[in-house]
């Protein structure tokens, strides 16, 4: 089955955890709005024009005829398919709800530059971006990524579930790689503080999908326009 | 079977929104950090020492032997066992769905008074809540709100699965409660546009036993600890 992937197609943003899921299983997708016209059809799908149950916002995945929105709901809605999250319903649900706490911190990581809406440029909230990202690298990145080690740390590693790799480790490989390109000198000094996340992270890059994945054309580059944004003034 | 909840016992906060499903189906449950010596039993549930796969943070709600957090995934979980969603599959995931993206919904309301950091006091980020807060109800609560109401609008009513009451229109519910305490006067000049989402409102209030609910002491009040908080200068 070919999955269509529908996410803005100038970022990595929320559907770069769909992307990361879809190419380490190496599934059959396309990511839609990246095509001729694409994003027209993309909008034309959430503003409930044809869809009797449209989603709020992308990204979105046509799964069969199902159409799933909300990243982690996606994950957890085809993790099964893709072989990325064991069977049994307890760790299934374990993944989802680890998954949801990811997408908590995503939703932290993106108010350090617009903490104030998402309808203003950076630069009219420039000064509240700079509060906001001081009290997010004192509390909520030592309380997020500190969650994360734990729960690593109750397992053998260097997975979430062992040795098997699931979508929450594609997951925390991405929060680390987009934490490293927002602000390269604070995590450069907090990542010590964290060597099972960044030996999962480690882990992950060497996968030979993943690997090669981050090699295509397919990944979008980081840039000022995602979640994970590179502001110096904010990498104090 | 008699459930578990930990969750603050000051504060509606995200509880609630578990606590109305509970009550609307009648459930036994017990509302753990609300009885003596119940807060330590909560926190210590969170912090790794007892659990191997430890909640982030409350609410969490134990059913059976599984402990299960994020408010949109125990109402996921419990949903089928309270009669509180349609039992087919893509009924399950359209309902967490839209459950989830209430989620996202409370996470700006809170923002609305802690834009900056929910480590600081209110009163330092003032300025800030006040300028989040007139771009959250010029953006926002539109593209949240109108998004209900059209959902609301592609079925027979009055609830989103029809005469069928789910635990998505008990968060409903709560959206329109709250925000109807925290912004008294906004609010009032914005109803008129949600009239489905009003009349929702109204038919989950004269449910029996949401109403008994309502009026008991185990509904804590609204106050200026929770999600929900009523400053007047937010509510120009």
């Amino acid at each position: 089955m070919r999955y269509e992937l529908y996410y803005w197609p100038e970022i990595q943003g929320r559907g770069e955890f769909i992307r990361l899921a879809l190419e380490e299983a190496g599934a059959d997708y396309v990511d839609v709005a990246r095509r001729r016209g694409g994003v027209g059809t993309m909008t034309a799908m959430t503003d409930g024009s044809q869809l009797k149950r449209p989603p709020f916002a992308p990204p979105f995945l046509k799964v069969g005829k199902l159409v799933v929105a909300q990243t982690a709901m996606i994950l957890h809605v085809i993790g099964p398919r893709l072989g990325l999250v064991p069977r049994a319903e307890a760790d299934r649900l374990w993944a989802h709800q680890l998954q949801l706490t990811i997408a908590d911190f995503v939703d932290e990581i993106h108010n350090t530059h617009h903490p104030i809406s998402s309808a203003l440029y950076y630069e009219d909230q420039r000064r509240e971006a700079k509060r906001y990202t001081r009290e997010f690298w004192r509390h909520r990145v030592p309380k997020f990524l500190g969650y994360f080690e734990r729960v690593l740390g109750e397992g053998k590693g260097p997975f979430v579930f062992g040795r098997r790799i699931s979508y929450v480790d594609l997951s925390l490989f991405q929060i680390v790689e987009g934490l490293r390109y927002a602000f390269p000198r604070r995590m450069k000094r907090f990542e010590r503080k964290v060597p099972r996340l960044i030996a999962l992270h480690d882990c992950v890059a060497q996968r030979p999908r993943i690997a090669a994945y981050l090699q295509s054309d397919r990944r979008i580059p980081f840039n000022e326009w995602g979640i994970f944004r590179h502001y110096r003034e904010l990498d104090a």
